[in-house]
C-alpha cells in the first residue's frame, strides 16, 4: 500500500559538523531520474537493481566535479519510507552536501520536513504511528536502558499490544452490533455478561500498560534530581562524587549548559539529570532572582529532590517548608552530609553521607535508583508506554470502557454500549496511527530532525 | 597492489551530533566476516557481492537488538581503501554506533587512528599522497573555492604535474647515467647543452607551480584581515557592514569564538577572516594585557591589516608605526570612516567609506580581493599548490636543478650532475608519495578526523 507522494524530497541526512562521510537522502517518484541527471558513473542508475551501490561523480551544472560519490539506489517498497530512494554518500562536508541539494532542487526535487521521510514511511505503511515516534525516540536516547525502551517500541512490542486489546474490543463491539441488528427477533445472541467481562480483562491489560508509564517516563526522559541546600553544605562536592562513582558521565548536548544543569550521570542505564540550585528563597538582586526562579522551576519539575544539611548545623526546616509548597513530599529525600566531621549529627531518617570519604554514596545511589523505579527494572519482552501521547490515548479508552460496563450494568441499549466501544476502539487507534488527524501528524513529526 | 594490513580497523565516519543516519565504516581483512558475526538479515554477509547493501539486525552478545542497519559490502580492491569493507548505517546515534564498534572490537576488529583509512587507500595504492592530502582539505572547505581547489589537488591535477616533471628529470639522468657507463670509450652520446636546456624548463613550471602557492593558499586556508584602529572609529559598524554586504556569512565552527575572530565571510567564493582587535599597545591591566597580545599576534598573521580611522580625527601615525613593526607595509590599508560626517577629512591615498551609508564600501571589498588575489582567478584545469609542504619540496626540487646547471656549466663530471637530477627527482617523489617516511607520514594523517 504505497500512499501517493507526487513530490521528491531531499535532506542531508548526517548531523552537521566534521566527519568523514556526510549523506543526502532523496525519497520519491523521481528521486533516483533526479540523481541520475546530475550523476556521472559506469551506467544510468535508473538501470541498476535495488541495494546496489554505484561509485560516481556528482557534476555541477558547468559539468565541474562536485564531489565523487557512492549512491545506493532503493526501489520501491524497499526503502526506509517504502518509495524509490537514493542516498548519496558524499566526502564529510556541509558545503558539499548544500551544493548537491542544490542541483537536486534544480532537478524539481524539494528539501525535506522535519520527519518527513518517517512520516512518509508511516503514510506508506512501512511502520506504524508508534513505530515512528519510536525513531525519534532512539535517535535521541542517550543512555543504553533508554535506548532499549526506545527499540522495543520500534520493534512493534506496544503496537502488537494495542493491536491485539483493539481487535479484542472489534470482536466485542461486532457481536453487539450483530445483536441489535436482531433485536426485534427477541433472541438474545449475546450474552452482555460474558462482554463485560471480557472488556474488564481488556480494562486491566490497558491499565497495566499505563502503570507501564512510569517506568517507560524514565527510560525515556531520565531522571531529573534536584540538588537543594544552604550554603556550604558540599552540594557541589556530593555532586562531584556521584559523578566520580558513576563513572559514566553523560556528554552533554549543546543548550543544557544554558540551564543549571550540572551533571548527567548514568545508573544501570538510566539517565539522572543532576541540576544544582543556586537557592529556591526569594532574593532581592535582580540576577539571583531569575536563579531562584529557575531554582524552583526546577524542583517544580524534579522527580526526586535530595535537600541537603551538614551534621554540624540544624536541619533547614525552613527549605523544607518551602519545597513542600512546590513539590510532593514523597520525592523530597533529607540527606546529611559531612559526617566524617561529626558522627553526632547523624539522624536516622535521613541519608548520612560523606561526599569527603565517599561514606553513605552508595546507600544514596540505591536510593535514587529506588526512588526513579530503576529497580523495577522492565522486561524488554514486553510493551511498555514511554509517550504522554499513548498514556493519554489509554486513559481515554480506558474511561469509555467504563462508562461501556455502566451501560451493561445499567441495562442500556445496546447502542449505548455499542458507541462507547468504538470509541475506546478509535482511542486505542489513536496510539499506532488508524485513527489521525493531520495535526496530531505534524505535531509529531515536526519534533524530529531534517533528515529522518 | 594491496599493501598488506593484517589489522581490520573500524570507527564512526559520520559527525557526532544528532543526526537521522550514522555510519561506520569498517576496513581489513576480516571486515566482512567480523560484522557478519554480529549481524543478521537474509543471509550471510561473507556470501554477498560488492557494492550491494543488506538490511538487518546488529545484535548484541545477549541477542537482543542493538539496532536495525543496512550493512554496504565492499570487496577487495574496490573500496575506498582498496581492502575488503563494509559500512553499517545506523539510526542517527553515537550510543547505537559506540555499542557496535564495542560488538566489533570484541569480535577482534580495532578502533581506527585518524585518517587511517585514507593512509590505507594511500599505501595500497588508491591513491598518491598529495590527493591524500586533498581529501582533509575537501573535508574542511568552507567556500566553494577553497573546495575547488581541494577537489583539483583531489583529482590528481597535481599529481600528474608533478608526476610528468619528475619523469623529464627520469629521462635526462638516465642518459647522463649512459653517458657516464660508456665515459671510457670517449664518444659523446648526451649533448649537455640539450640536457641544460631540459632542465631549464622544468625549473620554469617549478617555479609556475611555486608561484601558484600564493593563490592556493588562499584558496585553502582563507585570508586573515585584521581590523586595528583606536576606539569608536567604528570598527564594529564596518565589520557588520562587510558582513551585510558579502551576503555570505560562513557558519561559525566551534571553537572560534575563543578566539578573536568576529566573522567569516565568503566573497567570490574565497573565506575572509575578519578579526577585530581590542588595541595593539601594551596595556597595564592583566585580562587587558592577553587581549593585546592576541591582537598583535593577529596582525603578525594578517594577510591583511585594515588600520582604520575617522574624518574628524588625525591619522593615527602612533598605531600605523607599531604595526610597521608587527607587518610588512604592503600589507596594510588605510581606511578613514564616517565620510558621511564631513568630506573634508577624506583621503586620496586612503580609502574613504562610511560604514553608516555604506560609501565606499564596495571599493574597500575590492580592495580586499585585490591584495588577497582574489581577482587573479586560478584555472580549475590546471595545478595549483595549496600546501606548504608541497611548496617546500618544490623548492627543494628547484635548488637541485639549479645545482645540476652549474655543475654542468662548470663542466663537472656526470656523476655530480647525476647527482643532482636524483636529488630533485626524489624532492618531487615526495609530494606524491613515491619517497615517503613514517615520520611524514604520521604527521599528515594525524591532521585527519577519525573514520577518515
Amino acid at each position: 500500500m504505497i500512499h501517493s507522494n507526487e513530490d521528491t524530497i531531499a535532506a542531508i541526512a548526517t548531523p552537521s559538523g566534521v566527519g568523514a562521510i556526510s549523506v543526502i537522502r532523496v525519497s520519491g517518484p523521481e528521486s533516483i531520474s533526479s540523481a541520475d541527471k546530475i550523476f556521472k558513473g559506469t551506467g544510468s542508475l535508473v538501470d541498476f537493481v535495488s541495494h546496489t551501490i554505484h561509485y560516481g561523480k556528482i557534476l555541477a551544472e558547468d559539468k565541474s566535479v562536485i564531489d565523487d560519490v557512492l549512491v545506493s539506489i532503493f526501489k520501491s517498497p524497499n526503502s526506509y519510507t517504502g518509495e524509490e530512494s537514493v542516498e548519496i554518500s558524499t566526502h564529510g562536508s556541509q558545503l558539499i552536501c548544500k551544493n548537491i541539494l542544490e542541483r537536486l532542487v534544480k532537478e524539481g526535487v524539494r528539501l525535506a520536513e522535519p520527519g518527513e521521510f518517517t512520516k512518509r514511511a508511516f503514510l506508506n505503511g512501512r511502520i506504524d504511528l508508534s513505530q515512528a515516534e519510536a525513531v525519534i525516540d532512539v535517535i535521541n536516547s542517550r543512555t543504553n536502558a533508554s535506548l532499549k525502551g526506545a527499540r522495543n517500541q520500534l520493534d512493534g512490542l506496544l503496537s502488537k499490544k494495542v493491536g491485539s486489546l483493539r481487535q479484542s474490543l472489534v470482536n466485542s463491539s461486532s457481536l453487539i452490533e450483530l445483536e441489535l441488528d436482531f433485536a426485534e427477533e427477541e433472541i438474545e445472541f449475546v450474552s452482555f455478561e460474558n462482554v463485560k467481562q471480557e472488556i474488564k480483562k481488556i480494562i486491566e491489560e490497558i491499565e497495566k500498560l499505563i502503570d507501564s508509564y512510569k517506568i517507560g517516563k524514565v527510560l525515556r526522559d531520565g531522571v531529573n534530581v534536584v540538588l537543594v541546600g544552604k550554603p556550604n553544605v558540599g552540594k557541589s562536592s556530593l555532586l562531584n562524587y556521584l559523578v566520580k562513582e558513576s563513572r559514566a558521565i553523560v556528554s552533554h548536548i549543546p543548550g543544557t549548559t544554558r540551564d543549571i544543569i550540572r551533571e548527567e550521570i548514568s545508573i544501570e542505564g538510566i539517565l539522572f539529570k543532576l541540576f544544582d540550585t543556586a537557592g529556591i528563597r526569594i532574593a532581592e538582586d535582580e540576577i539571583e532572582k531569575e536563579g531562584v526562579l529557575r531554582s524552583r522551576k526546577a524542583v517544580e519539575n524534579a522527580d526526586i529532590v535530595v535537600l541537603i544539611s551538614e551534621v554540624q548545623s540544624d536541619f533547614p526546616q525552613d527549605l523544607f517548608t518551602e519545597l513542600l509548597d512546590l513539590t510532593e513530599e514523597e520525592k523530597i529525600v533529607t540527606l546529611i552530609n559531612k559526617i566524617d566531621l561529626d558522627k553526632s549529627g547523624t539522624h536516622s531518617e535521613s541519608l548520612n553521607v560523606s561526599a569527603k570519604t565517599g561514606e553513605g554514596i552508595s546507600e544514596f545511589i540505591d536510593l535514587l535508583k529506588k526512588k526513579s523505579l530503576v529497580s523495577e527494572s522492565f522486561s524488554e519482552k514486553s510493551a511498555v508506554v514511554s509517550n504522554l501521547r499513548h498514556k493519554t490515548a489509554l486513559e481515554k479508552a480506558k474511561d469509555h470502557l467504563i462508562k461501556s460496563i455502566e451501560s451493561i450494568e445499567g441495562k442500556l441499549s445496546g447502542e449505548f454500549i455499542s458507541v462507547d466501544l468504538r470509541n475506546a476502539e478509535s482511542a486505542l487507534g489513536e496510539i499506532i496511527g488508524i485513527v489521525t488527524t493531520d495535526d496530531i501528524l505534524n505535531n509529531i513529526f515536526s519534533q524530529f530532525c531534517i533528515g529522518k
